[in-house]
This record gives C-alpha cells, sequence and structure tokens, in this order.
C-alpha cells in the first residue's frame, strides 16, 4: 500500500493508456512529398488514387481455349472452324459467324460475334483447320468482363493507405510512377550517461556498452526510417544541453538514460531550459517506468529508461504508435494474438507489465506462449529470443497456466518455421 | 471427376508441400559477407558471437539510493553517514565502515563493505552529511550481481540467429561493429507478354498495365534485398531469350506471365534451350495453378502466372520461403495465426485455396476473418485490402461460418488499430 499510494501521488505518473493519448494527441502527420513507386514500400498515401482506365480494357477471355458462338456448341461433340488467332495484346480482326470459332489466350480480348470461351482442355484438333469441342459450353463462360475488375475514375485506395506489396501493385496497375505520401519522420538517438562506452571505442572493463542507441536504432529502421545517432553524452550539463540542442532540430528525439530521479541526472532540466514541455516522466508499466515524453515547437521528445529491456520496451508502447502516426499510418500498434500461458506469472498489481515471451502451437493450432527467460530489465538476450510481448493487465495478481493472454508480435515473430497449409493429408 | 482425373495424370504438378520441399532442398545459404552493425538488421547471423565481459561488470546497483551495511540498518528507522557518493561509471573509493554508507545511482558498482542499498524513496536527508533510514532493510536487495545478465566467452547469439532488434542490441552490447551475416540473393524480376504495357510508357487503352514488375518489387524488398527489374520481354523468342539470359546471372530470376500451356508461352521451352532444369510447372493451389520451378547452375528461376493475385499469392508461397532460406533464414514461412470465419467459403477439393480475408477481433480478443471482397485472380484490388490468406485445405469442400481457420499474415497485418492493453479498467 505504501508504494502504490507513492505512486498514485506523482503529479507525472500516468497508465500506459492515457501516455499514449497524450503522445497522440500531439501528433499529426508531417507534410508530403512525391517519390518514385520505386521507393514507396511501407509509406502511406497522403491522397486519393483513381482508376485511369477500365480493367479489364474489353471483354476478355479468361482461359487458353477457342472463342465461340454458344448457340453452335450448346451439344457436344461439335466441330467449329478456326478463323483468328488472338494473343494477349491482340486486337481480333474477324467477326465470328456460326460455325466459326478463334483461337484464344488468355486474357486475349474476345472477337465480335463470340459470347463464350471454350477451353483448350475441353477439345480436341479436326482435320483442314479445324477443332473438334468435346464437351457441352453454355453461354458466358470463361470470359472477364470490361471493367469489372476496375473502372475508370474510381478510388482504388484513399488517402491513408498503408503501401502494402498489394497496394504498391494497384498504383503500378494504374500507372501511378510516382506517388504522393506522408513524409517520413526525421529521428535522433541520443545515449546519455559516464558509465557509457562507445560501440566503437576502446574496451574498459568498467565501462557498460551503449547497446541502446543501436537497438533503438534498428527498432526505428524497421519503420522504415534511418535515424541519427547523436552519439553518448557525458553527464555535463554544458555538453548534454549541447547535444539535447543539437537533436532538438528533428521530429523526435529519443534520448535513453538520464531520466530517472537520481541528483546526477540533467536531462530533464535541461530539456525543459531548452523549451521543452514535459507532459509525463513516469508510467505504470513494468519494465520502463522511468519514461518521459515531452514537446518542443520543432517536434517531440522521449526520454527513455537506461535499462536495455526497459528502453526498448517503451520504444514499442510509445515511440513506435508516434512514429507511425507521424508518418500517417492508422494501424499504430503492434499486432497482439491470443496465446495460451503454459506457466504461472507473478505480478504485482499497479502497473501494466510486458513479459517477453516465445511462442510455440498446441496441436489445435493455438498459440501457447512462455517466457523467454530472466525478466531482469537488464537482461537484454531474454529480449533477442522473445517472439512477442506478453500483457499482463495493471490491475492482475498474475495470470495462471492455461489463461489465454494478448501476446504484442516483436518483428521477429511475423514468420514462423513450419508451413501449416495441411494441404496434404 | 474429368477435371480432377486430368489433375491427376500432369506429371510435373505438384501439391503446395511437395512444390516447397522440392524448392527447399534444392536452397541452401549463399556466401557469408561482414558488413557494419549499422546495416544488419534482419539479415542472419553466419556465426557464433560470444560475449567480450561480463556483465554488469561488478556488483552494481539496481536503483537510485544509499549503498550500505544490512546490520546496520536491520531496524527502522536508523541514521547513517554518507561517505561518498557513486554514480554510474564511477569506481568506489571508500571502503564502508559500520555506520556508513555512499549514495549511489542505479548503475553504479557497490563499495567494498557494502552488502545491499536502501531506495532513496525509504530514506530522508538528516543534518550533518547524514541520511535516515525509514524501512528495514534486508541483505542484498537492489543488486545487480557481476555477469548475472552475460558471462565473459559464452555464446549470446548461435549462428543462424536472425538480427532483430534485440539481436542487435546483444551484438553491440557485446562490441560487434561489424558482424558475419549470411549474403543476401541477388533477385532479378521480368515480365512476359505482348499485351503489357510499362509503367513509364505512355497510355494505349488496349494494353494491359504491368503490375506484377512492381507488386513482386515490393515483395522482394519487404525481404530486404532490392532486385533488378528487368522489364517486359515480348512475345519474341529471340528478345525473350535475351531477357532470360540475363536473367539466370542472378541467383533468382522471377518471371511473370507466359508460364502457362498455351501454344504462344515460349518461356518454358526458351528455358529449357537456356540449360534450366523444370521441376514442376503446375501447382494443385488456386490461385496461382501455373506456376513453374527450375534451377540452372547459376541459381533457381520461378515462372509466375500472368494474373496479377495468382503472382502475389505464389510468390509467398514459393519465393518467400526461398529468398529466406538463401539468406539463412530459419523461420521461412509467414506466420499463421487461427481466426473463425463469420461466412461460409465454398471450394472445390483437390487444390489448397488461399482466400483473401481481412481480420477483426471478437469481443473475447479471438479473430474473425471474412472475404475481402472479389476472389477473382485478376482483382488485385482485394489483395490491397487483404490482412492476410486464409487456407482452405485441398480436400476440404468448403469452410462453413464459424470454423476456425489458418490465416497467413500479410505485411500489412503485423500492425493493428487498437493497442488492446487493457492496463485501465
Amino acid at each position: 500500500m505504501h508504494e502504490k499510494a507513492a505512486v498514485l501521488s506523482s503529479p507525472g505518473e500516468f497508465s500506459v493508456r492515457k501516455a499514449q493519448a497524450c503522445i497522440l494527441a500531439r501528433t499529426s502527420p508531417l507534410g508530403v512529398e512525391n517519390i518514385a513507386l520505386e521507393r514507396a514500400l511501407g509509406r502511406v498515401l497522403a491522397v486519393d488514387v483513381r482508376a485511369n482506365r477500365d480493367l479489364p480494357p474489353r471483354d476478355i477471355s479468361a482461359m487458353d481455349g477457342y472463342a465461340a458462338r454458344a448457340a453452335d456448341i450448346a451439344d457436344a461433340p461439335s466441330t467449329l472452324e478456326i478463323v483468328d488467332d488472338i494473343k494477349a495484346g491482340d486486337l481480333p480482326r474477324a467477326v465470328l459467324q456460326s460455325g466459326q470459332c478463334a483461337r484464344i489466350m488468355t486474357g486475349a480480348p474476345l472477337p465480335a460475334g463470340a459470347d463464350t470461351v471454350v477451353r483448350v482442355e475441353d477439345t480436341r484438333p479436326a482435320p483442314d483447320g479445324a477443332v473438334e469441342v468435346l464437351v457441352p459450353v453454355q453461354t458466358a463462360t470463361d470470359i472477364r468482363r470490361r471493367a469489372e475488375n476496375m473502372r475508370q475514375g474510381e478510388v482504388v485506395l484513399a488517402a491513408g493507405a498503408e503501401i502494402t506489396p498489394g497496394a504498391l501493385g494497384v498504383l503500378a496497375t494504374v500507372k501511378q510512377a510516382a506517388v504522393t505520401v506522408y513524409q517520413p519522420p526525421r529521428v535522433a538517438i541520443l545515449s546519455s550517461g559516464n558509465e557509457l562506452e562507445a560501440l566503437r571505442a576502446p574496451f574498459d572493463p568498467d565501462k557498460i556498452p551503449d547497446s541502446n542507441t543501436y537497438a533503438l536504432m534498428a527498432q526505428v529502421q524497421a519503420q522504415g526510417v534511418e535515424p541519427c545517432l547523436l552519439g553518448i553524452a557525458r553527464d555535463d550539463p554544458a555538453e548534454l544541453a549541447g547535444f539535447l540542442e543539437r537533436g532538438l532540430g528533428y521530429d523526435v528525439l529519443l534520448v535513453s538514460g538520464g531520466a530517472s530521479i537520481g541528483v546526477h541526472d540533467y536531462v530533464r532540466p535541461t530539456l525543459a531550459a531548452l523549451g521543452v514541455t514535459l507532459h509525463f516522466w513516469r508510467v505504470e508499466m513494468r519494465p520502463g517506468h522511468p519514461v518521459a515524453f515531452g514537446v518542443s515547437d520543432r517536434g517531440l521528445v522521449f526520454c527513455l529508461p537506461g535499462n536495455p529491456v526497459s528502453s526498448m520496451v517503451c520504444f514499442e508502447q510509445f515511440v513506435l504508435p508516434a512514429l507511425r502516426a507521424l508518418g500517417g499510418h492508422r494501424r499504430l500498434f503492434r499486432r497482439t494474438l491470443p496465446a495460451r500461458l503454459i506457466h504461472a506469472i507473478k505480478s504485482r498489481p499497479g502497473r501494466v507489465e510486458f513479459v517477453r515471451v516465445t511462442l510455440a502451437r498446441d496441436a489445435s493450432g493455438l498459440y501457447e506462449a512462455s517466457s523467454a527467460g530472466s525478466q531482469s530489465s537488464g537482461d537484454i538476450l531474454t529480449m533477442a529470443r522473445a517472439d512477442g510481448l506478453l500483457i499482463v493487465p495493471g490491475a492482475s495478481k498474475g495470470l495462471a497456466a492455461g489463461d489465454i493472454a494478448r501476446v504484442q508480435l516483436l518483428e521477429a515473430g511475423a514468420y514462423q518455421e513450419q508451413a501449416e497449409l495441411e494441404d496434404e493429408p
């Protein structure tokens, strides 16, 4: 009770949901730009895109076979004279008369007079340039109608659509060689702390390697953004102010370390002196309690915890949705899936807990989650092993084996080892 | 029965599973290369990586507070003299004597003589440079032990590990500024067919826009590979041979269109003349029946259907696992999740069917799948709308509303609109 009372009395402490709402209320899409289609994957359309043509442009054959008049071949077998040979991309020359047909390829336009297509498998060659139709054929079989897939002028992708491979195929279909999309945010990453050793600095056994810069870099890169790595600011007010000043020139500045309540932490006061308004500085979550969010007239600042796992988990909950919102996305959060816990998880109520888990499948195909190992916030090895973050709700005293919980899929979770097609017995 | 008999009699026709096995049996990781950590996201480690240090390097404090001797503060309240001030990155100077403590920051090393840490929240300042401890404290509270997260020499990531953001954080932790990873495959993409209009060619109402080149490009880019776009080969044997010859210089050549059984299709015989052994040329699936796979002494060739959706679905089932296997990945297939169908789906038995679906959640958090719209293989709009491909097993005559089916998540499915944290009531 003592601890809970302290938590509630803290003015800058938000729930995760309130913190996300606070961030997203201050986050709107940046400007737009026009880029080549070849660079557009993962970006978000800023304008509606309309079809520039009917597709198919005419009635076309859906199969390789023979275009014919259905009245001629209602009874099988029947024999037709071949008067034309129409490939995809050709224009038909002949008008079919009774008793005639045209050899036709998938995608080729139907000749005038034809109202059906006979599949090549349902025919066999006959003497004197004729073909024998072996099965009775109905009207309008295996024809794709003009404009059945796309009609000129209709909106095929609306503003706000994410450019997935499928959407990119649509854009190519309507000849959008360049597309108007939201700009991606410019992101800077700064680590702080005297104890940190830079990646390419000489080895010092008493230092702690700066992993946060690179884990955060990778999380940003996974959003399609190449961040600027500012380096390591030492615990010196002037040096820190210089780094922060530079970082505030970006749309989003990520600072890890130096945001807790200790006397040596200069980040919060220095940010305030630089004109940043901090909206919260603790969140009721574990790992990741000391996380701060602020806004300047130039952009957003996130102060992430110094512990590697806490920093990454806070990125997932707060920075990732912000980056996606700035980039114009509508889907801001990691996809979750339900999974059955295969062992109990203890939790202290009051903070939502993110548990690193690996996923497997039970015999029925449902997901089973189990701890990826140590849940210490310093243990980045289990973060590397995890397929996802299992969410223990804030009010929960823990989950029992067999409980169904939600798991946020981390990036490695998008692929699996078995195809699970069930296409063979 | 007629159709099924024809299917079974076709020598080059495989099940999806057999086709995947055929491809993967001829697919092994390419060479290795050493690249900067900044470029390593999504790649696969080709060697084991070991810890270069103990982490933490010493016993350190897990909290901001006071390092002390537990025997001094077993009863509360108690008062201690502050004799040192240890920040992260410092080395302790004093050896604690009875009645003494050192102010200590999270991550700072414990001074000799200390065996516990009192949190700053559990203290208040006392006169004359002393501190009052308000709660009784146990031995070894809030200490992180030397090497508890990582021990020098232990394997922290094994060969074959995918470099996720978490793994990249581990690599930075052990100071791997460059890493040895598998090379990504070099991929070329070719479209074929007289009917095709290039993306930047003038508009011709009778042509069909070449969308396959770009949808496939995006699917390859989503695997972290920038493909070479060879363009469009017309239905001319010499021109086609020239394009194919160039494409065969890549690790993987994707050809779309021109692979069906029609008389105007030159791709298969031309590939054979260029020394490519075709292993199958039809697969029992829908969409995507006419898909071929071949091997030359230089690489792999996939002949994908000309229909935009068929081409993309075949990529997902065959090319994606091949690209991932060539790049050293172990997880080769799209993650599937179970979803409840909200309407019936009809299916003809004999071919596994991939149905474009959108996903929503029911009140209990389970996924519900519904058709994304027209399942015509020409309708790329529904491919752009789909969150996943629902698998109707080959033996199935269809699925009923309420049935649970597997859905392969497409890329857009990795994010969702609601966070679903349940951290507030």
